[in-house]
């Protein structure tokens, strides 16, 4: 498939979901305009034979579809509704796929904004991780109306490996992404917690991983990130103040609906004195070094040590 | 084999894991002597051509190797060293594989207290449910001495599908059971909270559990306890307050090696909170009974209303 057969794509933000994810979209012959404050993330989708842009509006310009793979709901707002933004130059029926992590009651508000200016939104949050996103192969969990899904078809066949859909209005993509946030990490900082638990108490740490990994305690994220502790490589795949930020949101979200969360909490304590402590942007897996803080916890040196 | 073939094995404990396993060591062609307090389940071990005892004591006069498959270490207490206990009438040399899960202090000293009255002690909790405990198929997590080990193949192979070997001397068995029920446990009360989340968010719990259990938030506890919330059967396949129990040994082991353990903490205090509101007997799954009674969380209804 020639680019030249589709309607051009954009995409806002060009960190490694984004990036990948515009790469997937071009493998799948589709006209990629990429936007991100990064000069060097332009570059690299010029490289690859995409296009791109000096701003969201000049994203919007180009292409009625915009997709944000943006950190958080304060950049959502920058990029849509900012000083060169998308909304300020979209014309009516266009669609935005947002797919950043956000609060349901966010993406339900934006979903009646967008409309206000006859724009669509599907409500899209991806996951799987950098690897899965440079393959094409995200889960997205998605609501919004049939005729936003349609529009976004070629788009969501490039990029996703599964896609769920939620319902017909924006809000349940983004409730769902939430509650697998909540999983994820609550069970990053129960692997942490229990890792040293295990060291402290004098076990070889690669027998527990083993021994584990194979038992009912076992969990994607024990599996996926205790290997990172046991080669003492903290390069962040994804980063402790991500999980900060979607703790945030899961407990704020519990607050909105008075809803107590007591183990997202504790979970989300974790984050933050890793956070504090400075490795905020270290790999998820570092808030195993709070015990190294406090109690002298000795973890496995890094590999090249 | 012959049961004749072999010398008889005794097994203190006939629940749902201890009954399995003096089942399968029938099935594997083992002589056994079970006792437990209820006369039902003597007589089901009777039944299927068991041999039952009326004290521990009885049971260690026939067995040079005792299992003990109770529920706590007060009951490990009241069977070895209570009154018609194992340790009053076992000779030297004989060898108790002591399954229970128990502190990992306990465990080390228990060793040391049987070396003194020379009886060898395999400590060997298990894991995997009454349906694996049945087939043979336990995992086992074991330490002890090279010669305790041999002492045991036979009864180990005929109980276990997976045995691991983690060292030669009791605590190290208990501890990698005690990092398992860690996560087990607060993977449960993870997964509950996050049920109750989606539910109070408007999700339909079916999708939900759906989506959550093919991402990265899923665990194996997720997976096999979420589907009872779904059916609203909280028949106990394992009960509430067994968590209570283990959990609580989680965070006393902490305490005991100053280690703090927020997460495993917040954790055991929704199964605390769970069983002060009556559901103690329930299946641990029911802990998500808490956000019923506080926040009046509609769940889904048991399949027959």
């Amino acid at each position: 498939m020639s680019s030249e057969s589709t309607a051009p794509v954009g995409i806002i933000g060009l960190g490694s979901m984004g990036m990948g994810a515009a790469l997937a979209l071009k493998d799948a012959g589709l006209d990629v305009v990429g936007f991100d404050i990064s000069v060097e993330a332009r570059q690299r989708l010029l490289d690859y034979g995409g296009r791109e842009a000096k701003s969201p509006a000049e994203v919007a310009r180009q292409c009625s579809i915009v997709m944000t793979v943006v950190v958080n709901s304060r950049q959502v707002e920058t990029v849509l509704f900012g000083p060169n933004g998308v909304v300020e130059v979209m014309p009516q029926g266009g669609l935005v796929i947002q797919c950043a992590t956000v609060a349901p009651s966010y993406a339900r508000a934006l979903g009646e904004r967008l409309a206000s200016a006859g724009i669509g939104l599907l409500d899209a949050p991806i996951s799987g991780g950098a690897a899965k996103a440079r393959q094409g192969q995200l889960s997205v969990m998605a609501s919004g109306k049939e005729s936003c899904f349609q529009q976004a078809a070629a788009v969501l066949d490039a990029m996703a490996g599964k896609i769920y859909r939620l319902g017909d209005a924006p809000g349940a993509g983004s409730s769902v992404k939430l509650v697998n946030q909540h999983l994820a990490g609550i069970h990053i900082a129960a692997a942490a917690e229990a890792m040293a638990l295990g060291i402290r108490m004098g076990l070889d740490p690669e027998v527990l991983y083993e021994v584990i990994s194979n038992s009912a305690g076992n969990s994607w994220m024990f599996e996926n990130r205790v290997p990172h502790i046991l080669k003492g490589d903290y390069t962040p795949y994804s980063a402790v103040d991500i999980f900060v930020k979607d703790l945030g949101i899961v407990t704020s979200t519990g607050c909105e609906l008075t809803l107590p969360l007591p183990v997202a909490s504790s979970a989300l304590q974790q984050f933050m004195a890793a956070s504090a402590a400075g490795h905020g942007r270290e790999d998820d897996s570092a808030v195993i070094k709070v015990y190294q803080h406090l109690a002298g916890l000795k973890l496995p040196p890094a590999e090249s040590e």
